[in-house]
């Protein structure tokens, strides 16, 4: 099987403009089909403060009303998605900035309002991910840029957490290729004591990860994170890795330096 | 030669949902190979407002400097062009929202300035356009949804006028296919008398327009877009047609209402 790498940034290196171009680099230099998910960061945050319009958060889930929604199409499908492709096509690697209204290619339903009201918030449709239209855009060497937003089909673009895109990506494209999916955060890796880097875990098995998460060494933002990695893992992708943006491997014969999953 | 159309709207029509929707409706049903270029509309002077970002025009042009370009990219990129995607989709129209940047497919320089700083303004190269890319999209029946951004291949992403794009995509396609380029905006034609949209002129040749110009019948925003129109025209476009976004014609084998150029 062909070998395919997912790689997902989130918010803090997509503020910092010269680290978002160092870790373009390192994107640009990774060997064979790739894919780049990318978050939202702190600009759509900002904006929505310039503009006035109240930002709730619910269990650290943004409540998405319609305002939000139309700051998130502009921020991430807008200006983070564009501003990283020209800086790519500029490095000489031919990527195309997409959302999952693009070509059909990421259909979410609007999560059901039970308990708490999201708003428009999209959960990726287990048939969701339009794997040919990837395929073929792979296969030309045009290397697909992701933003976290979906759409219904019902003419709704719905905000869908890039965390879980990725991992939805990555369980889809596991029938096609052999896909190592690697989330950029700001940590080395999966740490044993909070806030000291050297305590990073190597490695992760899903029995760790219980244990760990019962004694609370885990917790807060790390867990839905995890959960959603080794949900991916249980689905077919053949590898997880978590660590620093600055830490990518060129290629993938290296050893990670960050958490590697295991089941 | 394969027929396409290239089809552009502009700011009124993207301001107002139900004749978006209407609109959209009449795009979805022409038959075969089709494009659509989309300008910006008051949403990008209403953010800038806003923001507090000083909008300056000059001759008709606005000045885009790094907070107008960063908007222009929001709105145009993200939340139009998007919201315009998810319509389509929802109308069985498989379509994919582009700029300049994405796949490398429209090219441009900014502006030299000689007399005036237009700022982060992208003329479009006359090499620019990537037609192999348009090409096959169209083949596999994927409709490309143009935002107005270009990119410089040095990490800029550069402003350029939705008009002055549709034009030299015309140009550009006009080698593959026998192109109709239809410019939508508010009145029924170019117009004989101000205002008085029964005025329109049925059809229009290059002669004409140099004697309307200089009699004064024709003049401020409508010269650039003839121009435009004019000089895609005496490069190869097949037709070329000025009108309103509700007499699009489903086929066309129908005359047009509107005015159609003549070289």
């Amino acid at each position: 099987m062909k070998k395919l790498r997912i790689i997902k940034i989130g918010g803090h290196i997509i503020d910092d403009k010269n680290r978002l171009l160092a870790f373009l680099k390192k994107f640009q230099k990774l060997e064979g089909p790739k894919i780049l998910v990318h978050g939202g960061g702190g600009s759509a945050t900002a904006l929505a403060e310039t503009l006035g319009v109240k930002q709730t958060m619910i269990e650290g889930r943004r409540i998405t009303d319609s305002k939000t929604l139309e700051i998130a199409v502009m921020v991430y499908a807008g200006l983070i998605n564009k501003t990283i492709i020209a800086q790519l096509q500029m490095l000489n690697c031919n990527a195309i900035g997409l959302t999952g209204a693009d070509a059909n290619l990421i259909k979410s339903k609007k999560r059901d309002n039970t308990l708490i009201d999201y708003g428009f918030v999209g959960d990726i449709l287990s048939d969701g991910v339009n794997v040919p239209v990837i395929v073929e855009l792979l296969e030309k060497n045009t290397i697909p840029v992701l933003s976290p937003i979906t759409h219904d089909g019902e003419g709704n673009l719905l905000n869908t957490n890039a965390d879980t895109l990725a991992s939805k990506m990555a369980v889809a494209m596991a029938k096609h290729y052999s896909v190592t999916l690697t989330y950029c955060f700001e940590k080395k890796g999966v740490l044993r004591e909070t806030n000291k880097e050297a305590s990073y875990l190597h490695e992760i098995t899903m029995a760790n990860y219980i244990q760990l998460k019962n004694q609370h060494i885990i917790s807060d933002g790390m867990i839905p994170k995890l959960d959603n990695a080794f949900d991916a893992l249980a689905n077919g992708v053949s590898s997880i890795e978590i660590g620093q943006a600055e830490n990518l491997n060129p290629n993938s014969n290296l050893a990670f330096i960050g958490t590697t999953l295991k089941l």
